[in-house]
């Protein structure tokens, strides 16, 4: 199960008791924190997400509505004698601004905590079931969006064509793995004669915040949810573009054409008491569309 | 008018909706802001405190319990398009922290501002009609506390006696300034014969962190208010010392021995959910004892 709760839907300055990005994405039974805007770690206690269980940490870019919360939740593992690793991946100069914090706190964090420096467009995280990657957004400082994607599942067993062909039964976990089956007289039952592909893997991309760019369509191409950024309406297109922020329309227009399955928006300005209108500009474009709530929880 | 409004009373990892420590202190139209734990800013929202009216912070230490706030403060400020001066005050390693996060997000705040590192105890502001200072406390890194004392008021006229003088109401401003009056004769008339003592100011002090250190009484001694940390119980009085940290007795017997006119106890360690024993523990030691309630504001 692909799923992801939103902590944080808004930009910039809290307002209208809407919080700095943060979120947090779970892939079969893991928890992955992406941004941690100020207060994120009250965000997670308001909609009881076990901080413990989260193993790695996601930071977009250095922008403060993304981070300023990530020191207090490492502290706050600290204090509350956190055993687990936890894997943090972000831009490089993310490394000082902690260290320098904790040095002064004579902090010594308890746990095994790696720092991973994003330097370019890749996988980060690589599993049996799932992996993670990141890709370069374009904003007014070096920034990267998240992909989640779920492995393909294994082959699925045709019943029929394995006792046709009289497998034993002790080699069908490796059928599901692609393997053929040899005959001890050497002849070969072939994999696709007694099994079918199993189901496609989901993917959810996060896009950060990014000024419209269709460099991002491939990355998040026919991806089942997609996350983008829709910090203005319409009519501030031009302020949009010279912050490095996308419009409504904007992000359903890069939605359309990298064929996503559903849209997802957040990011909204301080400025916007009611998200309404957000949500009936983007539909105009891109249909399957949902505003990004905190407290609530997406199902991909 | 002198007064205190607390924004967060908890230590630590937040917890029970109490906050890390932050306080806003007024003295004659002016706000200072103290100490500014994660989510400070959004306590000034839900309490109404006006951030355009805070001209000076005071942070006492580099634990992050009382500054992870600071940088989205002045984040925020810098978005809001601030344009009057703000003076910091804190330990010295503070302007790198501060620095160095600016620096990443390529933020330029558009307003002046100055930091001041604190390098020993002394006064730190001193304006007309109050002043500043601040003194070091016994925690686990360095830590200082702060004295808000409003200056002693001008010298009150004696109506009659001016008049039995005969001193010319031009001379009036001058005589409550403790000025002689010199006749055209040359003989004078003496500043106490015609003006008595003004009302003293009144003083608040905040202790910051500490454990039980007597060196503090000198600095607090007989003020009006002082707000001493009582992070756990008088049971746990041995963990209290070995963290640097002290108990309700050790607090009330600190504002004995001080002879201070009432004491606010806050800093509440996160395991404790009621705090009625915190009260009651206080009081038996010294009776004019408050808990500092966040959103309450205590006047001096």
């Amino acid at each position: 199960m692909l799923a992801v709760t939103i902590l944080g839907n808004n930009s910039a300055v809290p307002a209208f008791n809407r919080h700095p990005t943060s979120q947090v994405v779970t892939i079969d039974g893991n928890s992955f924190l992406v941004d941690c805007g100020e207060g994120t770690q009250n965000q997670m206690m308001e909609y009881k997400i076990r901080r413990s269980k989260i193993s790695h940490i996601f930071i977009s870019h250095l922008h403060g509505d993304h981070y300023f919360g990530l020191i207090g939740l490492l502290n706050s593992f600290g204090l509350l004698n956190r055993q687990q690793d936890l894997h943090l991946f972000g831009p490089a100069p993310l490394q000082e601004i902690l260290d320098i914090q904790l040095k002064v706190a004579d902090t010594v964090l308890p746990f095994k905590f790696c720092f991973h420096p994003i330097l370019k467009e890749g996988i980060l995280v690589d599993e049996e079931k799932f992996s993670i990657g990141c890709f370069p957004t374009d904003h007014h400082i070096e920034c990267y969006g998240f992909t989640f994607m779920e492995k393909k599942r294994a082959r699925r067993l045709l019943p029929e064509k394995v006792r046709e062909w009289e497998i034993p039964s002790h080699f069908y976990e490796r059928l599901t793995q692609g393997e053929d089956y040899i005959r001890k007289d050497g002849s070969i039952i072939k994999n696709e004669w007694v099994t079918e592909e199993g189901a496609k893997g989901k993917v959810y991309a996060f896009c950060a915040d990014t000024k419209y760019d269709e460099r991002i369509i491939p990355h998040i191409k026919s991806a089942d949810l997609v996350y983008h950024e829709t910090t203005y309406l319409n009519n501030l297109a031009e302020r949009a573009t010279a912050r490095y922020h996308s419009t409504t329309g904007q992000a359903a227009l890069i939605a359309k054409k990298a064929a996503v399955k559903k849209l997802l928006i957040g990011h909204f300005s301080s400025k916007y008491d009611s998200l309404d209108e957000f949500e009936n500009e983007v539909s105009a474009v891109f249909e399957n569309t949902e505003l990004a709530l905190e407290g609530v929880t997406y199902r991909v």
